[in-house]
C-alpha cells in the first residue's frame, strides 16, 4: 500500500468567525503529526489566493504564535467572496497540482463546500489523487448535516449579550428598540436572542425570523400588544425576513438597495432595514421613542467575545479534517453531530450534502405565532455559547407608601 | 452642633452605563455606615420617579443582591430623561420635605448635575437644610473639572474591542469600514477607538471628531489616501459630526431627521449618518465595498464589557458622595482628579461648575490633520479602559516562491 505524500493546503473563505482561526491551527497542528506531509501552506485570501500563488508556508510558525492567533477574531489567513465556478477551480487545481498540494482543507460556509466538491471533481477527472476535505464555519448555523456550525455559538453569545444589556436598557429608558441580527435565510443568531432574557418581562419580546412570512400589520398589531403590556418593547429581527412571496422586506419599503457581487441585496453594512422598521412603528403607532441598532460586523469580529465551546469545536473540526484526510484517505466535509446534552462527535458527510444547500430553523424550534421562539430552541442553543452570560439582577427593595398621594 | 438627620434618596439621570449601579450601590452601603440616615430610598426613573412619589425602600436590599445589580449594566433604579426647570424642582422639593429625605444624591452627567443645582437653590430658599451631592457619570467623558467620568472607560473599552474586531474582519475582506460611535458634542469615546491599534497599518485610520469641522471633500481626499497606501480604510466618525458653521452633517446630509425632547437632532438609534457617508463613498471614489456600522446602544449596556478601572472608580465616586456629605456638610458634585500614572483622587466641586457646562477634546489629543488622535490621547486613555484588550495576532508564516509564475 504508497502512502500519498505532498504538502497541505489551508485556506479561510466567506465572511470571518470569532474561531475560524481556531480551525486553522487545528489544521496546522494535527498536520505536523504525520510525516506524509511534508509542509503546511497557507492562501492569503481564500481562493482568490491561489489562483495569485499567493501562498505561506505555515510549517515555519511557532506553536506560540499559532496559538496567540488561533484565539484572534477574524480569518488571519484572510478571505474573499470569490464563488469560483468550474473554469476556476481548474486554475486551482493547476496550482495546487504545480505545489505537489496532495491534502487541502478549506475552512468556510456552503459556498466553500461547493468550491472543495468541485476542486475534488476536477482532481478526480485529473487523476491527481488528492484529499479534499472541507471544514465548516459559519455565524449563520445553516449548514445541512451539522447538529451547528463552528462560529455560531460566539456570534450568538454575542447577540445575546447585547439584547441583554440593550433590554436592560429599555428598561431605564421604556420604548421600542429594534435590533437588527444578520442571517440571511437561517434565523438561528436571530432566536439566539432569547438567551438574554432572565425575568419574565425582559426582552426580547418579539422576535421575527426569515423562516415566517413577515407581514407589517401583524408586526404593528404585536408591538402595540408588547407595548401595552409591559410599556416597553424590545424586538429582533433578522436581517432577512421575507414577505409571503419570499420578496426581502428591505426591497419592500425601501426605494433605493444595493446588490453584493453575487446579485443578492446588500443586508449587512447598512442600517436601512432598522429604520425602515422604526420609522413604520412611528407612522402607525402613537408610540414615540423608537430606537434600531443594527448590530452589523460585531456580530462575528467583536475582540473578547467567544464562547468556550465553539472555541474548542472550531479547533477539533480542523484537527478531524486532517484525520480523515491522512487515517482514512477520504474526501468530505466535517460535520458535528450531538451525541448528548451536552456532547458531540465528529463525522465525514458527502460534500454534496452540504455544498450550496442551506438548513433553515425547524419548525419546533418557533412559536405558533411566528414572533418568537420554543423551550425546544433555548435548550438547543444554551450550551453552544460557552458558559452563563454574566449575571444580570434587579434591585428588590419594597415601595415606599406615598405620603403626598395622588 | 446638631447633627443634621434623616433620609437619604439615591436616582439616576440620563442614559444608562456599564457602571452607573456601581455608583447607586456606592451610595447605599456608605449611608448604612452612618446612623443619622435612617433609611435610604431609591426613586424609580430619576427625578420622574420623585415627582410621582415612586420610591423604594433601598434600607431593605441584601448586600448579596447589592452586589450583584452593581455588577449588571444599565440604570437599575431606571432612569429619566426630564430636565427639570425650576417649577419641575419646586415639586420635586416639596416630594423629598414630606419624606424628610436630607439627603440626595442624583448620578448622571451635566443635565442631572444642572438637576441637582437647582434642587439644591430651592432647599436653601425653603430654608431646609438638605444635602445634594451630584455623583458624576457619562458615557461621553464630557463633564468639566473632572479628568474623565464613571461609565467612559467601559464604554470606551466597548468601542476599541469592536474596532478591533472590526479592523480584522476589514483587513480579511478589505473594502471601506465606517463605524459611527456616541458622542454628540465631545470626541473623547470615538478617539478611544484608537486604543484598537496592534500592528502600525491596523484601524482605525481615519478619525473624526466633533472638534473638528468636517468637510466632506476633505474626507474623500483621506479615504482615498488611505485606501491608495493600505488597500482598505476603517474609519471611526462621531455621531455629531458638524461642518465649519456648527450644522450637524446629518442634518446637511439627510432630508429628514428627527428631534427629540430637547429639540436636539436624532443622533443615536439610526444608522442614517453611517449609510450617508458609505453612499458619499460610493458616489465619489471608485470602491466598491463599503460598510457602515452604527455602534448605538451596546456602546453603553454591552453585557459582559466593563473596564475594572472603571466599576471601582464609580463605586467610589457613590462612597465619596456620601462622605462629603454626611462628613463634611457639604453640597456639590464629586470629581475625579488624575493625581499620578496612574491614579487618582476624589474632590468636591462646585455645582456651577459643572452644571450644563461640555468638556471637549483638548486640542493636544488631536493631530494637526484633524483625522486621528495623538499619543497623548493614548497615553490619558489606556489606564481608563481596565486592562489590556485580549492579544490580537498575526501569522508570520514566510511567503511560498511562486512556480506558475508572475
Amino acid at each position: 500500500m504508497s502512502i500519498l505524500t505532498g504538502k497541505a493546503l489551508v485556506a479561510q473563505g466567506g465572511g470571518p468567525t470569532a474561531v475560524i482561526n481556531q480551525s486553522v491551527v487545528g489544521v496546522v497542528l494535527e498536520a505536523r503529526k504525520y510525516p506524509q506531509i511534508q509542509r503546511i501552506y497557507g492562501a492569503i485570501g481564500g481562493v482568490h489566493g491561489i489562483l495569485e500563488e499567493n501562498l505561506v508556508d505555515l510549517t515555519q510558525e511557532t506553536e506560540g504564535n499559532l496559538e496567540l492567533v488561533a484565539a484572534t477574531p477574524s480569518s488571519g489567513l484572510c478571505s474573499t467572496r470569490d464563488k469560483p465556478d468550474a473554469e476556476y477551480c481548474k486554475k486551482l487545481f493547476k496550482v495546487m497540482q504545480a505545489h505537489d498540494i496532495r491534502f487541502f482543507f478549506y475552512c468556510g460556509g456552503n459556498d466553500s463546500s461547493d468550491t472543495v466538491r468541485i476542486v475534488n471533481e476536477e482532481a478526480k477527472k485529473a487523476g491527481y489523487e488528492m484529499r479534499c476535505v472541507h471544514v465548516p464555519k459559519t455565524i449563520d448555523n445553516d449548514l445541512m448535516v451539522n447538529d451547528h456550525c463552528p462560529g455560531f455559538g460566539s456570534a450568538a453569545r454575542f447577540v445575546a449579550s447585547a439584547i441583554a444589556g440593550a433590554n436592560l436598557d429599555n428598561r431605564a429608558l421604556p420604548g421600542v428598540y429594534i435590533a437588527v441580527i444578520m442571517g440571511r435565510h437561517a434565523g438561528f443568531l436571530t432566536a439566539s436572542s432569547a438567551l438574554a432574557k432572565v425575568y419574565p418581562d425582559d426582552g426580547p419580546h418579539l422576535i421575527y425570523l426569515p423562516e415566517r412570512a413577515f407581514d407589517p400589520d401583524k408586526f404593528i398589531a404585536d408591538v402595540n400588544a408588547c407595548y401595552a403590556k409591559y410599556g416597553r418593547c424590545v424586538i429582533a429581527v433578522s436581517e432577512g425576513i421575507q414577505d409571503k412571496n419570499g420578496t426581502a422586506i428591505i426591497t419592500k419599503l425601501s426605494k433605493t438597495v444595493e446588490k453584493d457581487a453575487h446579485g443578492n441585496v446588500q443586508l449587512s453594512g447598512t442600517g436601512a432595514l432598522g429604520d425602515l422598521l422604526a420609522n413604520l412603528i412611528k407612522e402607525k403607532t402613537p408610540i414615540k421613542r423608537v430606537r434600531a441598532d443594527t448590530y452589523g460586523y460585531l456580530q462575528r469580529s467583536f475582540l473578547g467575545c467567544v464562547s468556550s465551546t465553539d472555541q474548542k469545536e472550531a479547533r477539533e473540526v480542523g484537527q478531524k479534517a486532517v484525520q480523515f484526510a491522512v487515517l482514512h484517505g477520504k474526501d468530505g466535509s466535517v460535520t458535528i453531530h450531538r451525541v448528548g446534552d451536552y456532547a458531540v462527535d465528529y463525522r465525514l458527510s458527502a460534500l454534496t450534502d452540504i455544498a450550496a444547500l442551506t438548513k433553515h430553523m425547524p419548525d419546533e424550534f418557533i412559536n405558533k405565532e411566528g414572533n418568537g421562539v420554543t423551550k425546544a430552541f433555548i435548550d438547543y442553543c444554551r450550551p453552544l455559547i460557552g458558559g452563563d452570560l454574566p449575571p444580570v439582577a434587579r434591585f428588590r427593595a419594597p415601595a415606599v407608601e406615598k405620603i403626598l398621594g395622588k
